[in-house]
């Protein structure tokens, strides 16, 4: 399966034996800016998580660099298994997100522009965004989150770009568009930001 | 704070010696129809979460009751803190969830038609929705959640109306529609289908 | 090994590729009254766990049918690796909970008559029972567990009814009956009334 | 409320700057006989939880010592929230667990006889018993428990002897015995053998 | 109390409709050069944890940047809480941990020399270190913790420079060195270089 | 892997058919005095793990057996992943425990000594000791731990006695020696007092 927890299980682990240091480290990279031009969204995602350095496996953390264009965006998206820390080491970003439905907290949006060194917390599985404000300037990102194999979920990619499309019966009435509007927008093509 | 864990810890413990079997109890009316025509989505989902029974507190598990009015659904959503699994009482539901993004998994929807009686499973924080697709007959499922308070984010709405409105900035490029389009979607009156 | 954690582990996890729609579906005909007659207790639970619902694995959630015949019960049982959260769809059921030692808390019992549409909880590891009061109604309930593989203990089938019978030494002076008495309960054939 | 995890947030955490050495220590006397007279079983368990020593909340960890008398017992009991490691300090025990059901695990009963300086585990929430088979040597055991608050739950007290008591209509039928029998039963005199 | 567990139920937790965007921000800083001159060691940690930042209560996270002069490090220490997760900056770390004692595995040391943009992990509560080996350039790295209150053992610090001092009896033969050497240890000034 | 949540899922886990009661024994010989001689600290620990006894795997709890010669101690170590509860046999005991740095906590020594029946805490992950404090009495203590697989760093053999060793560049300066006393320390041999 596809989920943390069994991930978890499913990973192979090592006999005590046969680890090395080479399990804990990876050379990642995490400093050089990324192509930010290949995704509309206009943000490159690397994550290093347990697929990519196996020594993370049950230990609940991963680290991601995100590279934003200029007015580029790392789209509204959920972790289904994490709590997401960031802080920014270059220009400057809009960042938001937004509560789940509680006895008065229906969908509250909390947002917060960036600059370099502050920290900001998205907590486990609410939707969230970051955005570059500035029309000339890059932005970049070190984040972290709470499990080893944290999941993304693109939100606009899994509504309107998941493979089968999910039925446009269902998506008109969900997003209160007719269906001409819901086929022009599953036409698009959802590319991911994610590495 | 408005999360799971923090719900736990924020929310009173009763001493033991206060401790009533009505603490245990409700008179939730899990059995009576509700009315799914207040909602546009054409559902009702009546949630005993840890707010209205106070004895889940700390115990993981919560239960609903879901309405559906015919070609009615419980759009796209997802629950940030838990499992939900859903059986049929009334009527046939064609339900789906779309997986995270994994390497060789991009957003793939699995859906299925559930019959009376059947079982499925959405695992946590994945995006899924249940549509009832018959022109006349409504559908009853009872759902159970592995969370004493599992949340509930709908993405239209969280994404739509959000109080206030996500940047328009940030949509269009998001949902790849020319800001028109986005101011129409924000205007829309986005209502919630949970009581 | 045969408890919660192990089974987690001990199950084995499908790679990603492989998972299917129908790793989370269940034809399990909750909707269909089961036979309360070839149980003395007059009753039958089917509980989908993650031996019948793989998809359920590492989920922490389960959900089961009980039906009562009319005088019929669920016995005293506890659940050791889960809390139940229970609500009646047919009938009538009288419910109850006893508590742990604790100071002061010296086994108290809790109980409730529920109706159609009630919810009830009884925490973890205690033991629990529902009756049907009605002399001529069956009744029905739909349960959900926190736990994919709960697990059950039915305390007469488990202290009387073992395999190989627990030495009537202990027996006799747990319970304070003569060993004559105690070899009469455990001669009584002790069937299990879970699917 | 009264168990474990509501226990843990229950009770109250001193500031960090008002702790001292003697939230850790207890002059428990773990190494004096207890009295094993006052108990019908025959044992006496001596459980030191985080009532009694506040540094364990949260922690995860307790610690008992049992007494048994020639042929005493500590009678049929489960823990409803740990697992239990035992070493025996003097004299020897025939201990034993009965398994929850399962696929092909109808209540199995393990047993085994333990002589000083062995260790045994019962698993959480299973039934599980100690008994002394010597006719004239008493027996000691040191226990552990996998929560700072592990309750404990004996059988024939919670099933005969609870406040109140449970409903004859459910125990006569559930325990194969009638109401006559059943009602003798309630009338013994149920005490706990844990202080 | 004082440690992890403790702490999360010991911080308050605000009301859902009292908590603002600012519970989920730090103008933190940790872009800017820490002073690396105050400490001995020659190395600075600037730590985010939930005492910082309050929205981080309960979600198992936290982030640092560290600074090293040339030839400082952040010596031997454990975090008894969390795992964490590093990335370099600017300049290269010679970093190590020693794995805890098992069969075959006593006291394994892990080194690697990291370069800018490497990931390393050191796994929860085991000894580990960074070292800059550089004679003239200072570096930097982002680390993040898999706890929102993760702790810091430095092992010279607490071991010989604890309030009071462990007695001499037990360092001299723990550490073979005779009292005068050991006295001398002790009256070294043992500064803290976390923040 | 070789650390805990790995080793849990590491270990291979029995079908339930196959378990048998002696994967929950072991004749562990808790009550025999140990040898003591052999290490220079002058105690022996003998701890009853999941390697050991395989019936504890996933259940969170171990035992152990520390025997002191007079005068000798279980010298500064850590537990990675457990909580130690302990209670002493035979003599006395003195023990203490340093707390993590923390706002106005800087590595305060908590100490106590303990008597025959006295029961004390080792919260997680804290450097701890006990020392036997007789010229002419050995002591013994029962301990247990909140792991099936808790892990040891004995902080003088980790840090001096790693394999291979840790450079006397880090550790000169760490403990604010000269190399040629670091090479001394180093030189010592550095066993293990663990069974």
């Amino acid at each position: 399966m596809f989920f943390n927890a069994v991930r978890v299980n499913g990973l192979p682990c090592k006999d005590a034996k046969d680890v090395s240091v080479d399990d804990f480290f990876l050379a990642a990279n995490l400093d050089k800016p990324m192509d930010t031009t290949k995704s509309k969204a206009g943000s490159n995602v690397t994550l290093i998580n347990v697929m990519k350095l196996a020594g993370l496996n049950t230990l609940s953390i991963s680290m991601a660099r995100i590279d934003y264009a200029p007015k580029g965006q790392n789209p509204p998206h959920t972790h289904p298994r994490a709590t997401e820390i960031l802080t920014v080491l270059e220009g400057s970003l809009y960042v938001g997100f937004v509560t789940s439905n509680q006895a008065n907290r229906e969908n509250k949006l909390f947002t917060k522009t960036l600059n370099k060194g502050d920290v900001f917390v998205f907590p486990q599985g609410l939707i969230h965004f970051q955005f570059n404000p500035s029309y000339d300037k890059p932005a970049v990102a070190i984040a972290a989150l709470s499990s080893q194999n944290p999941g993304a979920i693109t939100i606009a990619n899994a509504v309107f770009g998941s493979h089968p499309p999910i039925s446009d019966d269902v998506l008109a009435k969900a997003f209160q568009v007719d269906k001409k509007a819901m086929d022009w927008l599953q036409a698009q093509f959802w590319e991911n930001n994610h590495n």
